[in-house]
């Protein structure tokens, strides 16, 4: 039983429970929280709050998957259809969910990031890639979900074949672009059924004890860190609006919003975001449909954003008949689309211009970066140091390992916690490329290749670093591979190339040294990141496909090629690139190169110097000099005598 | 006057004349043609023949294009539209095309590859390329034209700008594929305009002497040469059109009849095709609508493959409602597209089927591959021992040296012409990527690089071969540049690469040596080839953008880097690639690579050995050794001591 809620919180007991209730949802750390109940909190009413929202964090058991399947099939019926489509996702697509969006983990237990199901009456599916197959094997119940190739036997297909004239297969709007829809709907089409959209999500409806939408502390980002004000950003974004022909622009990505306005959230793990929505009109002004439970009572906002409760949404879209509004399809879910359409307004289909704007970092930001890089750099050569100084010893494993390189970035001040789940890898775990460690798989840091992959989240900036390091003694032939990868990362981070050149142009130079031995690895060699935002952001990349859009000064890509031996090991050699103008004398046309970003040694180890030729020897050499001369003042005693031996020339 | 017509031609005296100015019209050389009129003629009627076919090709003078282009605007207002457009191409879409083809060049005087003209009453406007600027400048009369950039300022925006409200301009549907007119559409629909298809042509309506449609005979490739029946052609493309949903195949692409039915002609110039039409059933029959008086009385085809006359299309086409018929939409023509879904005809819009079957070579075609090149080499290997004997000397010009080239080609008897113009180009001529070699620009051979890019039909294989070699003393920096195009040239030839691997993202690996000094080329990097058919074919290219299709075992494409400085000199180093499974122990994957069919040697005079690494001087050094072996036996006398000089290791 609760206490009585002190007087000094000046709120109903009913909506203190639900801010403890979206607190509890979100993924906010520390006391920070409490700021949402103003400044003057007196001791007593902290205490209670801390102790009331333990209290409200105690989950209802779950129901077993069966009988949640059963539930789901039978509000199915109850709705008038045969069965229903849930991708992995929420309404503004976002890549870490809170726990209530988290629809597909409850309805069939699988817990990887990618996925989906569909669900019949007699049948029922989960789809999942490549990465994913063994874990869905272990968590699914194969009684009830058959588990299918989502690449290679794709859920518009096996629907296909499944759907029986005349059936109906509901799917929630809000979890669904229109064209991805469109392929489904083709699908069922050619057996003569239907795609009908549920008005009320059918799990949402049978879900007991469903948490809540999450609730955390908003705050702002200082124009002295983001380099740029909201107002001159929104200035500059809605020109970018009218250009392609519209009048307002609907955002519902949350980096999107988070970098428009200069605020940060903490409502989801690892990405520092706020989950809204926003209308930015042609002048600029923008409306911001946002839980006004998250802002703190001393936030103070730019006069021309409007806060305006989430509720306020769909009244706001019903009344923009005759509007122009530009909706990027691949980005904002059908059901604001099809919303505007209704009301009257024209929908303008274009790429949001937010995208590329937050891309290019401007030179505030650009900074943050180096000195995000180095300070998380600092950090990796204490982890890399302690781990060479203890390992292989008994004990130390995996989870133990990244548990200590998060401890030594948490001591410093400006970290903000990690930008992914770190993959801390041995052996044969490294082998799989999107490894997360679990106590299941945990393995002991004996002899052989050790990756780790990780990151930090800083305010001035967002990391994301990968090592591959020998313990004791390693495989035979995990030289061999490491120095082919390497040489792939070298002649990417060295390469210069003409403006207008796209990742997807580069993304060969990775791989050559691989295919000239028959080997290469099936993930991209870059992926975009932000600034104190998303760890996989677009629009560039570096890859095999999909690479289309041409690299511009101010853009970071990761380079991060790879090898992996099924059973055996993994290596990867991860840093993040800036992309910047590099001319030459002598050049006849401008020219962009790459400033290498993270600061850590590349293990010397693991390094056959015969297979490098004297430019690839130059390059690694003049990079750990750097590293040297960079990180080497931050260091101390045996940290700072194990950067020096790291960091030493190949051919000394 | 001409005198009767013989009696044992056994024509009409219109047909006969008929026949000889198709032949006129035509690409055909030599007197093969006579096979026309039958085995058994006459010498008296042979002679009889080859004057009147003389008489027949007096041209008639053109009036002036001041004249021309009022005649066409009368037409246009008499068809009660206010302007026309018009593309440079033909209803099949031919690269090269028949003279009464050339509309764009009778209207404005441009003799260029690739242009477009629209007509106004009051304005005029030529759209061309970079490559085309200066010779359009020169050909075209600017009080008529305006010259315009067609990349830069493309015809559809000239259009939206030039057009007022309610106006409307024509166009024959069959010079335009159903997506090139929307372009345009809706362009005009901007400004309240409209496109409107026009039955006649105005152009031809007023085009007095135009040259008829071209008759040269067809003759069959032998399936030895073929390596692959007609029937068994037919048979899997009938498959793959089934399988795309559809139950037959409409082709207007004059290689891919040409490969399908195993025929070849001389209707156009370089490209040994004939222009026709054909209608492949579901049961791989084949309704062929090519002009009887094309095929030689001794030819026999296949029962399954009927000949109708081209007439016999149009009604063809209107029979076909309730047929589903695959229409390739980037290949067809709108006139075509649109009959059919007039007749009630369901279009399935997919890639024509023909195209990738016809880019992979069977075994007997890369055999021939093989044994053109060879002979190939050995006729340019002749020229370039000449040059050296020869150049500089009084009197030798690009002209000169290109007929030479072309003599030791002709020497072979198994030669079929050249297979595109040949680029002859010295010094600043060379500066032009697709410079041709003319009169007014002819330069002599002095001290200076000289680019020779040329090529060969035979009946067993396609050429083309870029060689750039110094004649005297070079300029100073060509040497340094001539190595950066190699290290490119090198760097895509020894590539292995994973199955699924496309050109596109191969391109990066020709340009990174001059990237890395500022430096980059403003063409493809490599183009697919035919088998006896055309110098350039799809769907696969080495190329920036565009190269999207996964090369594949059997396919060729060229590997021809370049460098070019405005006003000074060019370079270029072009070999023909096969595509080859290429396995070694230890690989991981299914790798290809590529075998270099083109042998000639690669000028060591213009090669600085010390930007070289090991790994490329051995495969200059191999791949010299491999032409020394293989042309070596075919060349006597100072022609072998000058290949054996050509070819000595680079370290020699």
């Amino acid at each position: 039983m609760a206490t009585a809620v002190p007087p000094d919180l000046g709120r109903p007991p009913a909506e203190v429970d639900r801010l403890l209730r979206g607190l509890n949802a979100s993924a906010v750390e520390g006391e920070s929280w409490l700021a949402l109940f103003g400044d003057a909190l007196s001791p007593q009413s902290r205490d209670w709050l801390i102790e009331r929202r333990r209290t409200l964090a105690e989950a209802a058991p779950l129901p077993p998957v069966a009988e949640r399947l059963r539930l789901v099939r039978a509000e199915l019926a109850r709705q008038g259809v045969d069965g229903f489509v849930l991708p992995r996702t929420d309404q503004y697509g976002s890549e870490y969910l809170p726990p209530g969006e988290e629809r597909l983990a409850w309805l069939t237990g699988f817990t990887g990031s990618a996925g989906q199901a569909i669900i019949l009456s007699e049948r029922a599916a989960i789809f999942v890639d490549g990465r994913y197959t063994v874990q869905a094997g272990q968590e699914v119940d194969e009684d009830l979900f058959e588990t299918v190739h989502l690449v290679d036997h794709p859920p518009a297909r096996w629907l296909e074949e499944a759907l029986a004239e005349g059936q109906a297969v509901g799917y929630d709007p809000a979890l669904h672009t229109k064209a991805g829809i469109e392929r489904l709907k083709k699908a069922a089409a050619r057996r003569g059924a239907v795609l009908k959209p549920l008005a009320d999500d059918p799990i949402d409806a049978v879900w007991a004890g469903r948490p809540p939408a999450p609730i955390a502390p908003i705050a702002l980002l200082d124009e002295a860190r983001a380099g740029e004000s909201s107002a001159a950003k929104r200035a500059r974004i809605a020109a970018e609006v009218v250009k392609e022909g519209a009048d307002r622009l609907l955002v519902t990505a949350a980096d999107g919003i988070a970098w428009l306005l200069n605020v940060r959230g903490a409502d989801i793990p690892f990405n520092p975001l706020t989950l809204s929505h926003l209308l930015l009109d042609a002048d600029g002004r923008a409306r911001w449909f946002v839980d006004p439970a998250k802002l703190p009572p001393s936030l103070v906002l730019d006069d021309a954003v409007e806060p305006l409760p989430p509720s306020a949404l769909a009244p706001t879209l019903d009344g923009l008949g005759g509007a122009r509004v530009l909706v990027d399809p691949a980005r904002v879910h059908a059901v604001f689309a099809e919303r505007l359409e209704a009301a009257g307004a024209t929908l303008v289909a274009a790429d949001d211009p937010i995208v590329p704007a937050k891309a290019i970092k401007n030179p505030v930001e650009v900074q943050g970066a180096r000195d995000a890089q180095a300070r998380d750099g600092v950090a990796l050569c204490r982890f890399l140091a302690w781990l060479d100084a203890n390992a292989p010893s008994d004990g130390l494993d995996e989870i133990e390992a990244a548990a200590r390189l998060e401890t030594f970035r948490a001591g410093h001040p400006l970290f903000r916690g990690p930008s992914f789940p770190t993959i801390s890898a041995h052996g044969p775990n490294a082998a799989l490329p999107h490894y997360r460690t679990n106590p299941a798989s945990n393995r002991a840091l004996t002899d052989g290749v050790y990756l780790v992959d990780s990151g930090a989240q800083y305010p001035d900036g967002t990391t994301d670093v990968t090592r591959t390091v020998a313990i004791g003694t390693s495989e035979p032939d995990a030289t061999r591979c490491f120095t082919l990868v390497l040489k792939g990362h070298v002649a990417l981070a060295r390469q210069r190339f003409p403006t207008g050149t796209t990742g997807g142009q580069l993304d060969a130079l990775a791989r050559m040294a691989l295919w000239g031995a028959g080997l290469d690895f099936d993930h991209g060699t870059g992926h975009g990141i932000g600034s104190y935002l998303c760890v996989h952001e677009g629009p560039q990349r570096i890859a095999k496909s999909g690479g289309g859009v041409a690299l511009k000064p101010g853009m970071i890509v990761s380079n991060e090629p790879g090898y992996y031996r099924a059973g055996a090991f993994g290596i990867r050699i991860e840093n993040l690139l800036l992309v910047t103008e590099d001319s030459h004398d002598g050049d006849e046309r401008p020219m962009l190169g790459f400033e290498t970003l993270t600061l850590a040694p590349i293990d010397r180890r693991l390094i056959d110097a015969a297979l490098l030729d004297p430019g690839e020897q130059g390059w690694l050499d003049a990079y750990h000099a750097r590293v040297l001369r960079e990180l080497g003042p931050c260091l101390e005693g045996a940290d700072a005598a194990w950067l020096a031996a790291a960091c030493r020339p190949l051919a000394a």
